[in-house]
């Protein structure tokens, strides 16, 4: 079993960037925690980074023939990339979308997510724990 | 380690009603699944259902004292009671919310949630493993 | 047959409670007004009064095994309540929406019911006869 | 006791438009049977169906001398005809609106009728059948 | 000068429909007066009324060879009609709009008019005297 | 009879301000086509022009007593002042609105006028002879 | 005189709860001060505390005979609840309604109270003394 | 083949009216460039205009039976006409709707197309030869 | 202790304006009302009215080192004046916001105060003695 | 005459993405049909198919040396990429919009064009075809 | 060249209110700063404060004659004060509009600005160097 | 000291590109422009421009640890970007937006920056001369 993890724009700042919102561990520690538990759960699992909208298009894009599902922090462009909703209707294989704030208690913008409406559904609020709970419930619906 | 798992209106309902979209479990299945997972991971966890948003709110209540967290799929109520969104915010336990189906790509109204302000982190369209995978953060969360 | 007619909040208080807009008929002639015209019609009839949305929910979900259908004044509920809009959904028997007033010519609030989405049709502004003509639809349908 | 019922545009081609919402029935079904009902109520029945909003107000105008009270279905004129609604309000005799299919549960601007509020009420997802509700509740009006 | 003076929809049942709104004056003594009052101008002046909004757009449409202005009362449709107003702005003649009654102090609805956008002015609130008032502007406008 | 007529802001820079919308005749010349009409319809009238909402509620205040009747053109102020809207309804007589330009073809926050809702009626688009217009309304009005 | 105050949804934790917002006193503290207030003003005050919407609506309308005025604390329903508003209009008694915060401070969805327009007035921001000040205001109005 | 060409209302008057946004063609020029596409696609065209709501809706009724296809300008009844969309809807042979200016670079009110929904397609902002177009792009998908 | 009352536009007409809504005390009586009140309590008042927001503005600033409190009627300014709000927000004292009618229950742009935001609370709809109430909280706010 | 082609995001998973929307062919075939047609007018056609919107205002911006209009696809960027939108206004040259399905009949957010308010005009709902009459638009208006 | 700078209200409090917002200068030193750049740059300035909408109109009209051009910090009238916006269209002379916080930043009713639309430019956020900006900016323009 | 500049999308054409709105200068001979002003004022300067919004997201990021600030013309992503919104915030220093144009007096949906909340300040509608005033306020703001 394939799994892409997918992080949006500014998520490479982590650690460093506003950590009372979005914590303390940088990219790297999340993805090797991410790594720690595909190993766990017998899953290849690969990490990347984009900022721009276009790339996490071709990522998704990219994923189609090569994995059986991805995991996707879309950053800012939940709220507004259609573009990246398209993408993610269009590859066919199924996605969650992880926030790692509870973007449900910030900025109004913030409250909808227009790529979660193409997801299998979302984690947010719960930290780099979201991503490694997502790639659980990945495998499990991959497996049945 | 105590966990009160509460589920909102119509749940009782489950596996019986839309199937097509929250499923074919039962509540009872449901609530099996999360105690085996519960044993698991050394959780003491307590199940309710309750279709009245006053009761929702004295559960909440009644949890302050009794537990360290709590899981809340607050149904249709997440849309629109405030009242529920203050009890969460006045217990100062954590909680998650929880929804079997994907509310992002449902119809507009039930896009946000008032609800998931006051909460911790909210999981949503991964079905019953849901609550398991809320459990499983609640419990990191709250052993730190 | 079997019909439960359920009156929501406020209903207790008709005949008393602002006539020049609910009409001067107490609940309890308005019930015995269903219960004739229902021997008429040979459907078996029951009617319950709750304040209560949770209560509400719960009566409609004992009307699952127990009734052929039902119809609903739910009062100010039809126009926030998606709990009871999704309890109409989940218990698949038919009902119908009554309001005594024209809630089209009312307040800006009263003139969308979120309820009647979930429900067969919607009869309203014609005072308690509304629930006889609601009560003779069901019966035809049911008889189909 | 003299009743005018009045379709409006696109009702003559029930039975061949999108039965799905609108049913089976031919407009001259429907027709046959609000005039069987109308016999054994002794009401006088006319019923004249028009596309053009001009002539639906024009039919309202002459019906002020010549009936007692009209049943309209709007069509789509429901959700924008101010000018039905002021010819509604203009006639002074009553007036019940009918809509074949639940317009509470179909696309957003069907949810609201401004024409309903210049009626006595509304009956609405209850089919052909609504007419011949409508037609009995305006008996019982007319005869107070 | 000739001056074309259009009423619209359900102003024929001036004088009878809702005086407390609209006045007491039946649509031929305005008419009557508007007479008068052109003859002191030495205006040719003719009324037409239609409950149409076609007949309204073609009214106006043969205003634009034969009159030099027009003087429009187009009732409700003044809130919706993008078609009149398109026609008001393809004849190029002036058009001022009237209302009887103060449009700014009634329903929502009433508060905005998309005709009058297209005319050259709006007297409203005025009464019967509305249409004079206009009709001394046009004789004004179109002498100069 | 005595009658007021109110400028409101900017109304003193008329002829030099953008004269494409607001017409070439200063406020001077304004004035004294009103009080030649004035004279022919046997009316007092005095004018006055401020730019502070406070002091046209003060005009408008002091008219109670002394004027009969009033013509404000209220500027911008039409657009918010819900203060001066209360002083007109305060005053107990007569008010009519005059705009210079057709308030109904500009900008959107030009579409709705606050003040209009407290006023008899409006008149706009029909530059300066629209005082005119109005103090004849007037007359008519107070000497029935 | 009796006079009933009704704490509504989660002011049974005051005190405990958010106390930055809503002050240290408890409820039992409030009602004591209350009780003091009424013994001073020779008024026979009840005090309960309801976290359910159907639980409020009934205790109002137990008020109807029993009390000559009521208190409403409505918490967060006074933002959604046009149930209780529709209660507070049919018991036929003065209600005030009383919020511990500045609701016109806090999110945007506190700034309107739905309930408040049934009510005959508000006092909120004014901590627990608000009720003082009803209980005063009532006492007034009552003894008119 | 047959293609009913229906052009809406004020569409009589072009190459007069606004030719700045329109074009300098009239619409005799139109249809003649029509026939001569239509005769070397070997359709069998018949255009009709038609200034009524009304009079639109009956025409594509007509088509039913007698055509295999429309082109529809419906000017301004595109951005509110539900009445129109119904008859689309309807007559279930296709639709294409041509509108000769580009609506999305014109006032708001003109950027959406309420008809447009029940159409095949759109083609706007191409002139005279967006119903060229039209044509043969329905042409070719009634000779598939 | 001294303490400002501000009455904003339109107060100095009460007793004679809109009756019905306002009450049938002149700005005299309250005001002789409060200094009783006043004196009961041992505060300093003095009262002031100002139709003009740069006046209430001025009113508030000059408060600032020589009164211990305000309370202010902002009369319509309270839906609209940012200037205000910011004024009170500016000199730190704590302000009291009191309506003589119950502004929720009034016209759409009534139901909120954005001069509220930045006052301590508001007391409304309990006319003239809802200005004694607000002098006693601020009493006991201020000897805290 | 040179025409560039320019597809937006997920263009390129074509014939595989819901075939029930966007059709069976895939991009390639799309291509070969565009370049038969432009042999056919005697047009230099280039395609390009990109997913980030930095690439496609860069492909605009490429093409106002060396192309004499556009046809562009902007997929969902049509609906907030107002940087496209800018880019199409800034290079002058014709470009016209196509899109494959009717957008005019799919999700709210799809009924507008930020992008076709800078372009020429719009084909929508035509499927591959749209491209072709795209083509033949730009020719004529090219060659005029 | 001469340049009016023109502080609108609660500015004369500037060191005073909120210094964590507006800064810890007051609007002395901020003038003083004002002019020693002004004398660098070889510029008249004169500097004038005003809380009253009506104050800052006239003090833009005066500035007609006698100044080159004028900066504005409208305060909270930015918001609203369509009055404002007016007199600076009328006056014909550049004005710049300068806020001291970032207005984008704030309340959501502070991220528009209604003055600005007649403003030549905008300077926010940059405290008082904002105004030193302007002038130079203004020097450049006029001496252009 | 060093600054970072970045243009946004379209800016390449400037000079070319509506010079109505956006000026003759050429993006090179504003940098050359900013070049003088930064010698001047002793800072490093760097000029970049970027169509793309993730090329826009990496340039800020670049920033972090080489610039002490930067100016920022977003260009149309001003209006949605939060994408960039966030990667401003993340940085960590100061970045003030400048817009060539007066954005305040543009199209609707220019009037808003969703990425100017995120700067210290804005400068727009300055023409050119806005990067060299942004570039004086950093070096004054950095030199603190």
């Amino acid at each position: 079993m394939r799994v892409l993890v997918l992080h949006g724009p500014n998520l490479n700042l982590l650690g460093e960037r506003e950590p009372e919102i979005y914590g303390m561990q940088t990219l790297a520690e999340i993805d090797a925690t991410i790594r720690t538990a595909a190993t766990e759960l017998s899953v290849d699992v690969r990490s990347e980074q984009h900022g721009s909208e276009g790339a996490i298009i071709e990522a998704l894009h990219a994923a189609r023939g090569n994995c059986d599902g991805a995991i996707l922090n879309p950053g800012a462009y939940a709220h507004y990339s259609y573009a990246i909703a398209d993408a993610i209707a269009a590859i066919g294989i199924p996605v969650i979308e992880v926030h790692l704030s509870n973007i449900a208690a910030r900025e109004a913008f913030r409250r909808t997510s227009v790529t979660a409406a193409a997801c299998r559904g979302t984690i947010s609020g719960l930290g780099a724990r979201g991503y490694v709970l997502a790639l659980r419930a990945l495998t499990e619906l991959l497996s049945k």
